[in-house]
């Protein structure tokens, strides 16, 4: 830290992501990166638009609302693309929270959000997930409180079902309610049909995960136009050229070949189910996840153990050093290959340790 | 805005952009765009890294500050790379601006740091530019204030020697001074050898006007080690993958190719003294711009009505209806053809104005 350094930030935790190591070659189970390319279309697009970035991207973004508008049956400008999911999150943190307003999620969810809390000097109350690891949708009923919900949550990969997303936005109709879609085309409902009816619904995503495009960094919100005018004032007052041109032309040519999607998220799930049925017989215990990753604890071995067992093995997982989860590993879903070399080292490990 | 928007933010305004027109083709030389296509080394390299964006970008952009230090001669954790130096200023104005400690700027300048002031909520006090459009430095000497200075300024294109540029960091020892250097490529000193000696000192730059980057989005910060990491806790606690693949791959190819940002540098230099020397045959004034740009006003011709004719013709420049410079517009530099259809297009305009 300098001598000049705000106090305002002093105190502040940036989030920790996931472990890039260069020093050899992992099967990488530890960020939820997808085992496919990126649609050949998104690569032609964007080596095209590569030639001439001399010129600014379009600010509006316009061709890729339109993609995203038609795809998901709302309005251009009820959309707001962003430089990964986590830019319009950060923006919604700081847009519709603040001290009369403070945020609320649960204590186990996407790690950012309390960092994007602090960094927006807004305060925020966590509320427990049940014991079962689950989010009870009473718990954000009328709190007075901007709601963030991953759908799927993360880390552990339980939804909620469309119907109980509506139930936390008609208990909040003078507050936000955020439903973070990360996860959601591998198994879960989305609630964007709800924005019809809810003012109050912001519902983000990403193509890191579903699209393969986490290198390239896209995200988005979709609401009503006044909240995503909101999420503009900010943008505008940020980075109005947030989103680069050659991800912008990805972007189109992977909502151009959404076949290639589907086909690739229906795989990832007959891969998860492969997995969570071979590690189940192995005796893990495992979330009911509807996400691109599994989590995952063994009764009898320690889940930082296994970690580093596997990381010494040549496979990277996610461990969480924190309450309530550390007996747990995530494991992204990987290719078929990908998961039986982790079922084979978990076995080793297993032989080793039991 | 919606009901819900954040009384902290109502009052704030957004920076706007220049006219990105799609109804017609123009010569645009209104966001001082390099006329010149990127390098082909950093197409290359971007198409290349298109292929893998399934994998998120390195977040510490390890290749691209490897050869940055080495064209800068100062070490990697010296630099952090943004996405636009749009990001490196707005982290700027929040890791080093708060009550205690106001920004302080020129009134006529880079028109987004009164944005990212109110954007960060920190106090911000303006210093009138002289008479002849300059920066006296004694100004901006020991007033408690971090410095925001343009070098060159926008949109006069007036440099500060980079002796003047020390006489402000010797006489706020205890401040930041930041330097924003997105046009130093064409004809100023910069003063990334003088951090070094003053740790108060972060010089910004770009790769959008000198390396035809404006498109993939790249900025960056050169500071001290500490001040660096201030920035990356900010970056760390928004958008730890703030800069893409594709981008990061571009930017290391265009640092292999030097020669050629060195050879288009040269050839906009060229075209503004050719246009410059035009201009004022014409009878238009200009400031001494060491940018990619002109800044003229015709002392019989209306600034706005020039603006609004070259438009008409096809030919787009950036007219800022503000006090002080509502006769100037500000003139890309564009190629010779570019500029000798802007040069015929003006010799018609005054034939009818004057």
């Amino acid at each position: 830290m300098s001598r000049f350094f705000s106090d305002k930030f002093k105190a502040l935790t940036p989030y920790t992501p996931g472990e890039q190591p260069r020093e050899r070659r992992y099967i990488k189970l530890n960020t939820n990166e997808s085992p496919f390319p990126p649609s050949p279309r998104a690569v032609a697009a964007a080596s095209e638009a590569a030639k001439n970035v001399q010129l600014y991207s379009d600010p509006t973004a316009r061709a890729l609302n339109e993609a995203m508008a038609a795809l998901l049956g709302v309005e251009a400008d009820e959309i707001l693309f962003t430089n990964g999911s986590d830019e319009v999150l950060n923006f919604a943190f700081g847009a519709f929270c603040d001290d009369t307003c403070p945020a609320v999620f649960p204590d186990i969810t996407y790690g950012f959000y309390p960092v994007f809390a602090e960094y927006n000097r807004v305060p925020y109350k966590v509320i427990p997930l049940k014991d079962d690891l689950t989010i009870d949708p009473a718990d954000y009923y009328g709190g007075g409180h901007t709601v963030f919900i991953a759908n799927p949550n993360a880390p552990t990969g339980i939804p909620l079902t469309r119907a109980q997303i509506e139930g936390i936005l008609k208990a909040n109709p003078d507050n936000v309610v955020v439903v973070d879609e990360a996860y959601v085309d591998f198994g879960a409902e989305s609630s964007v049909p709800l924005m019809r009816e809810y003012d109050n619904l912001l519902v983000t995503g990403t193509f890191s995960k579903s699209r393969s495009m986490a290198g390239a960094r896209l995200g988005f919100g979709v609401g009503c136009k006044t909240l995503i005018q909101d999420l503009n004032t900010i943008k505008y007052a940020t980075n109005p050229y947030n989103v680069n041109a050659m991800t912008m032309a990805a972007g189109v040519g992977a909502l151009a070949d959404e076949a290639y999607t589907r086909r690739n998220c229906r795989t990832v799930v007959q891969n998860r189910e492969y997995t969570a049925e071979k590690l189940r017989a192995m005796g893990f215990e495992l979330t009911d996840s509807r996400a691109n990753f599994v989590f995952a604890r063994h009764p009898k071995m320690d889940g930082g153990e296994i970690y580093r067992r596997l990381k010494e093995r040549g496979i990277l997982v996610r461990h969480f050093d924190a309450p309530r989860i550390d007996q747990f590993n995530r494991i992204t879903i990987g290719t078929q290959d990908d998961m039986d070399a982790l079922l084979a080292a978990l076995k080793t490990i297993s032989e080793e340790l039991l």
